[in-house]
């Protein structure tokens, strides 16, 4: 059976090396990382290409086909993510806070690496070099285990990255590739507390309960968003068909659509026709309660299991509300702890919704669609972190770091 | 069996309401609890005295029912250390920074309580008054299991605090005591995902560990501390045999003293008879190397395994290195991330030492005793983590918080 500790051995070694590496340095070897994908483009388009030929044997839909598929430009934007790493500030020695104690002592807190970083992850090829170089920049070691889809394309980027390192006489255990994707080896590496200071798992709602479930590694959990729309019954009902509609339907199969739609019910007369109209130009699906259908002919009874579905989808699960407190119980009963919205003109229920809804990120008078490290401007993201330890909410540079407090004194002792 | 998913429940409603409560009722409560715990010391006593009773039952040693054991006046430092958290400044609500993004959108980050905690621990009963005030005042609920030597204690103690919170009529499962101290229902709890947010072990390497294997609920890591002084070349030989013997026996059953000595090869012969002399004052048993023990004739040798043991007793590891360097390897090979200290005059030396040294607290010219968070000036301290995620050394308020990130927009959606 495929063995990790070897894995876990050389990457614990490499990430002594690389917590030490200069700003500087660490840039030179990102950038070469980037000209050594543009180099190999062809090699790389034609390992695509085997896990495509492969794509009907391993069940992958069109949809998934077109995620996993490398063209010229996708690996010329994968070379740009690296780059535009590159010019991300490196949070890496900084002391955040500086101070004396009272016996003298200089105690600062400083940023450093986490140490070695596992990911888990499904289908897309882009993930390989996003993550590897947002770890690297931040010092960190990592272990990269993607999906059996994506087995080649996956291979001969990490096998890129590699030799761009090692040309540079850098230890190429900076960023590793487990070759074995069978769930078992899935499992011990969720196990590898000896050698993993972090596991990241990313990828749909299946993946991350097996983690929780399996990981004695420390997690971080990402990526589910069943998100609510909560139109209150002072809304703008211009504006929130806007949103709605946004959140629904700009991009359904990610974490920050909406999946639900909750309304009030002095307001539910008048907006469900209107909403329901703007969503038919997509074909959505409203799976409504009893007192939505009365005003949404064409929807399917909701059921139980509804309210906790991520579709990600061109479906729309739609309940009626008594009060912004339903609204409120009924997402903090159901959310995933990602995104929820609130569209309302009145201060004290912006300001309720605000202080009273458990997510990530709460927005009033704007689309969920917008939870994302880029939009938040953060230059990177690795993940949105949906569990409330150590990051919450979309995850750039800063989250990939842990803390160290180094202690100046010139002779202290306890009394 | 006993049924902790009634506990969680009651935890999780009320973790809402006082995730909402305002800093100054906080306080009023915390005032409150305070004011129990004083009028209740007979009952207190009464209780405490049962599990002395059952010490020797329990084949609890002398030392650890001095631990168990207590007095009106420890009673009155428990009030006291709840109107010292009251004093404390309440980290909720705050907006850690606030920008507008490209899009307009006000994007704030807040702190916010983290939910519920869990808390496992053993012997000392302050630790349930301490844990209980601090998770109160970050507006957390709490899930205290202790130790079944302290059963009695820790009961009579939560169910004071719990009757302080019911005549102000407020939800008393704030607090809650899990009555079974078995090791199933222990394990249970390590594993209530659905309603704990973090679990936080407080107790010896044996707890530790079985909560790194079993947990799938987050865990925060407290407390064993295998903690190394290094005696540099360079270093001024008075000073370290001060810092050493601090270190050392200030203190010796805590997790910030110190384990190994180790000592540089050109002062081996000058400093090791002298700090043997005087640790001999404490009757400290010195277990060294090879190379050590030529200057130490009284020493016991060292086995493989004294380098990972933390002795929490009149006991120190001693050896010989070559440089800083091996220094450096030894400790990050064998220690447990908790707190390392260099002595040297040599400014490259301890640049070096806090640079390469991977534990939460790195010293200079200092005792490791002094890892604690009232001596790092955070006023309280629930446990020193020695992980990576989230929270590193020495926990405060601060440390017992999550964040939201809350925006404010005007009808954006996502083009």
């Amino acid at each position: 059976m495929f063995d990790l500790t070897v894995l876990g051995q050389q990457a614990k070694k490499s990430s002594r090396q690389l917590a030490l590496m200069s700003t500087t340095r660490k840039n030179e070897l990102l950038e070469l990382m980037a000209q050594a994908l543009l180099a190999n483009k062809t090699d790389i388009l034609a390992a695509n290409q085997k896990d495509l030929d492969n794509a009907s044997d391993n069940g992958i839909s069109a949809v998934m086909q077109d995620r996993l598929r490398l063209t010229s430009q996708r690996i010329e934007e994968m070379a740009s993510g690296i780059r535009q790493v590159i010019s991300l500030a490196d949070p890496i020695g900084e002391v955040e806070k500086m101070w004396k104690n009272t016996d003298g002592l200089m105690i600062g807190r400083q940023k450093v690496p986490l140490g070695v970083i596992g990911i888990i992850y499904e289908s897309r090829p882009n993930v390989t070099t996003d993550a590897a170089s947002l770890c690297f920049k931040t010092g960190n070691a990592v272990i990269l285990r993607g999906g059996k889809e994506a087995f080649y394309s996956n291979q001969i980027l990490v096998a890129v990255l590699q030799n761009a390192l090692k040309s540079a006489g850098v230890d190429e255990n900076a960023v590793q590739f487990v070759s074995d994707t069978s769930h078992d080896v899935a499992n011990q590496m969720m196990r590898l507390t000896e050698y993993l200071d972090v596991l990241i798992p990313r990828g749909g709602a299946g993946l991350i309960r097996r983690v929780k479930e399996t990981a004695t590694v420390p997690v971080i959990e990402t990526g589910t968003g069943n998100n609510h729309i909560y139109v209150d019954k002072d809304a703008q009902l211009e504006m929130a068909i806007k949103i709605t509609d946004n959140a629904k339907t700009q991009r359904p199969s990610v974490c920050n659509a909406a999946e639900t739609l909750l309304i009030h019910q002095d307001v539910a007369a008048e907006f469900l026709p209107k909403i329901a109209a703007k969503l038919a130009e997509h074909n959505v699906e409203l799976h409504a309660d009893k007192r939505a259908i009365a005003y949404l002919p064409q929807a399917v009874a909701a059921k139980e299991e509804d309210w906790s579905t991520e579709y990600l989808d061109y479906i729309m699960a739609v309940k009626v509300v008594d009060s912004i407190d339903e609204a409120i119980d009924h997402i903090n009963r159901y959310n995933t702890k990602h995104s929820e919205a609130i569209i309302t003109d009145n201060y004290f229920a912006s300001q309720k919704f605000l202080n009273e809804v458990d997510a990530a990120a709460v927005y009033v008078n704007a689309s969920t669609r917008f939870t994302d490290g880029f939009v938040f401007g953060f230059g990177a993201e690795i993940g949105i972190s949906t569990q409330k330890l150590h990051a919450r909410g979309p995850m750039g540079l800063e989250e990939l770091t842990s803390t160290k407090y180094i202690i100046y004194g010139d002779g202290q002792i306890r009394e």
